[in-house]
């Protein structure tokens, strides 16, 4: 197996199909192979080396597809860049990966300078714009039109695919190693459980192709064979607009873009009756917001994963329980083909059925190590095992349920609590639009559960309205204690609610 | 991965559920499990080591899922044997893949004392029949009882998994080595295409389990989870009341069983709308019998598999066509996930779209290579390429279209005439049970295109209204000249046609 095999097995089946759509450009698979052996060419011209790592900064487009296909062509590593960092930190992973060559959009070719400047390791500045090539760069289709197509070098099994520096959520940036087995692994196990991508389908991609969730779900699109449809930046509107243009079959959504599609005013008036897929990243959405979603998109059979950029986006699946509305909503799945799932005490042992520990998942799909920090690696994965940081249990069918991140448990009076479960609860009040709950400082209670919640536009509640809610749900020293309102939350790049802010910002109670 | 995760998933997520089901016989995947674990035990006490082969001839049963599952287990290399083969040629397959434990069931334990004349590096030969254990061998519910379970060595990757003999219609038989890699691979990339087993579904496992396409559809059923139907021997009958009972869901069907359901006077009675999949073996097949078989399951989808043992069952699948029901119906399909196909000359270059050459195919599906047979290997599988022996043609979305085994084709007055062609124009006469289409030395034509046919019960025909029918359908000179009425055709032990021997007896024209 290797890496472009999508590419030339669309050739075979498809070669006048659409494959890319990005506003007007249109490109079908012959004219995308084409342009994506010359940019192959054009980094080989470039001096990039097999194994080299290759940069894009760029909103989602079409040049995503030719990027990442063109730095396999040539063997080598695509570097996607996390487009919401500032520049001191896009620096640190240009600097750190030794990415020589990199490729930006309109969105970022200001950043030029700067970025020269906090990193001398970049050599060559590529636009990839469509206005006039800034000074010192060159320019995307005029190196298309310069360069002849070269061969394909076909590289896959344990080369290196992606490397992307994750670092949202937790802690210092660091580069994960994406191999070609972890990402067909990953997508062949998800699609038989899911068939999440449809062969000849249409695929929306509106999550930023930085993220592993929506580059899995690009790459998925791809290994089926189908049309990828480039969404630059998420808004609702653009994302209704595309699913009816361009009969959208399939799509990534993390919740807050569920959210903001649910909560759109005009949602009636879009016909979304083609989609049929929808992957959403992230264990722990609110199980509110999920019944709502699949009221919005009632056709669509919805997955939700439980993983990371470590294990490929992959440890385990749920969509059987979304097919039936049933009662596992909430729970983040099974383990599916060829991927290993467990759930073990501090000794490293398995736990019984119901008990809380560490989630751990071994297999395929999981990353190649961090890049140059061998130590960080060794910590991650254990005898093959590689050690998720989370808190959950299975149950006695092999569901797990997510509880929380190890260190976002909160110890209130000698219990345990959950942060994830008291967030359901809260969330599930009509009100709230969303909800984080963790653990701050308490003389009497050691820690104290608090609740940090914005409100859904026009609604209004009390603290105590709010706790008389939560208590008819969860036991009484789950429910929070203190509860605070604000008007947003700090998100990471990916959207996902930054806890640790919220929990730094609180540490004195 | 590794061969056993199937076994270790059930365990997580289904450990009550009925996984195999033969006669009487009804044990849960904790007692499979526990069997398997405690046979693996049993062959290192007899001496098995990893890497070595370990034999089973029987008919289909629940000691299949035994058997193989503990041969990984325990790092053997699972070798079952040609049921329909003589003794001669079985024990040619004991001696030449050196396989020292044997298990054999009532319908082969009288072949026990020639098998050891004949094959003197057999070692042991363990009973798993009903009855009194014959004399001079292990009786197999003995040995589970009395070792206990070992650990699962969790082998995979690139270790063999299976060694399967193949030579049914060609030639001297060869050992083939089907890897771990390739099964994993074959397997996801058509579940991916086809759905052919349900996650949780109940398979019927009627085709003898030595032969690649009954083994794959067994490993596929294993790998999404489900229940296992065992039946010894095909009988229509027994395949329709097990249909029945057990509420199947997929099946694996060679055309001749095909035709005997479809044939079957009580087929009315039987209520098959369970069937989902129904996935049958072999290109070529006659559309009449296919279109009357998607009659006979109406809610089932039907998948054709292009493919051999060295290619792990895998080289094209054809469903899509089938769902329509579209003209496509006698396409091979096309290349799947992961998988290569491509069609060239003598030179190894690749030919355009509609000429015929040879079939080739890459990936990590094809075989480690023959057993013991590094030159044999070494002809077929060329820069990476398994050479098929089969001629064929994609046409412009890559549909394969195989014309003829390269050395079928017929050349009969300078034109070429594929044998598969006039077969389906002859076959589609409604007196016609099945057909072959051979050349047979012709002094004025050099070959002449002769007909060998089986009529249905109570039909008639004459050779002009043969003749007369298929060239309605196809041009005069690849009309038979010669036609023949036989009682029946032989059979390979798999099921197919040997070509070979009709040719063989009429080899003075």
């Amino acid at each position: 197996m290797y890496l472009t095999h999508a590419l030339h097995r669309a050739l075979q089946q498809a070669p006048d199909r659409t494959m890319t759509v990005c506003g007007d450009r249109v490109r079908t698979t012959r004219e995308v192979v084409d342009r994506v052996a010359r940019l192959a060419a054009a980094f080989q011209g470039l001096g990039v080396n097999v194994d080299d790592r290759v940069g894009l900064l760029a909103l989602n487009s079409d040049h995503h597809q030719e990027f990442f296909f063109a730095s396999w062509w040539m063997g080598a590593v695509a570097h996607p860049l996390n487009t919401r960092w500032a520049a001191a930190e896009i620096a640190y992973a240009l600097t750190d990966s030794g990415t020589e060559v990199l490729l930006v959009d309109d969105s970022f070719a200001a950043l030029g300078p700067e970025l020269r400047e906090r990193a001398p390791v970049l050599q060559t500045l590529v636009y990839c714009g469509d206005g006039p090539t800034p000074e010192g760069m060159l320019n995307y289709e005029e190196l298309l039109a310069a360069f002849e197509p070269v061969p394909d070098l076909r590289r896959g099994g344990d080369n290196v695919a992606f490397l992307l520096y994750t670092g949202g959520t937790t802690g210092t940036p660091k580069g994960v190693r994406v191999t070609d087995r972890g990402l067909q692994t990953s997508m062949m196990s998800s699609l038989i459980t899911t068939g999440a991508a449809l062969p000849d389908g249409v695929n929306l991609l509106t999550a930023p192709l930085f993220h592993i969730g929506a580059l899995t779900g690009w790459y998925a699109q791809n290994l089926v064979g189908g049309t990828l449809v480039f969404l630059p930046k998420f808004t609702p509107e653009g994302a209704l607009e595309a699913i009816k243009e361009h009969r959208v079959t399939s799509t990534t959504l993390v919740p807050v873009m569920v959210q903001m599609i649910c909560n759109h005013p005009d949602l009636g008036s879009y016909d979304l009756s083609g989609v049929q897929r929808v992957t959403y990243g992230g264990a722990g959405s609110p199980e509110s917001l999920l019944r709502l979603a699949m009221k919005v998109f009632p056709t669509a059979r919805f997955t939700q994963g439980y993983g990371m950029t470590e294990t490929c986006v992959l440890t385990s699946l749920n969509h059987e329980d979304h097919v039936r509305g049933g009662a596992r909503l909430r729970s983040a799945g099974r383990a599916t083909p060829a991927i290993e799932l467990a759930v073990v005490g501090k000794d490293g042992q398995r736990l019984p059925v119901g008990e809380v520990g560490e989630v751990v998942t071994r297999g395929d799909h999981l990353m190649a190590g961090y890049w140059d920090k061998p130590e960080l690696t060794a910590q991650t994965v254990r005898d093959g095992w590689l050690h998720t940081g989370d808190g959950g249990y299975l149950d006695e069918d092999g569901y797990l349920y997510i509880v929380d991140r190890l260190k976002d448990m909160i110890i209130t009076g000698g219990e345990n609590v959950y942060s994830a479960e008291v967030e359901n609860a809260v969330a599930a009040h009509s009100a709230v639009a969303s909800c984080v709950v963790i653990g701050v400082p308490d003389d009497h209670w050691g820690e104290r559960v608090h609740a940090v919640i914005v409100l859904k536009p026009g609604h209004t509640a009390t603290p105590e309205e709010i706790r008389a809610h939560a208590k008819t749900l969860i036991a009484g020293y789950k429910t929070p204690r203190t509860v605070e309102f604000v008007d947003s939350m700090p998100l990471s790049a990916a959207g996902k609610i930054l806890k640790r802010e919220l929990r730094a910002a609180r540490a004195n109670g």
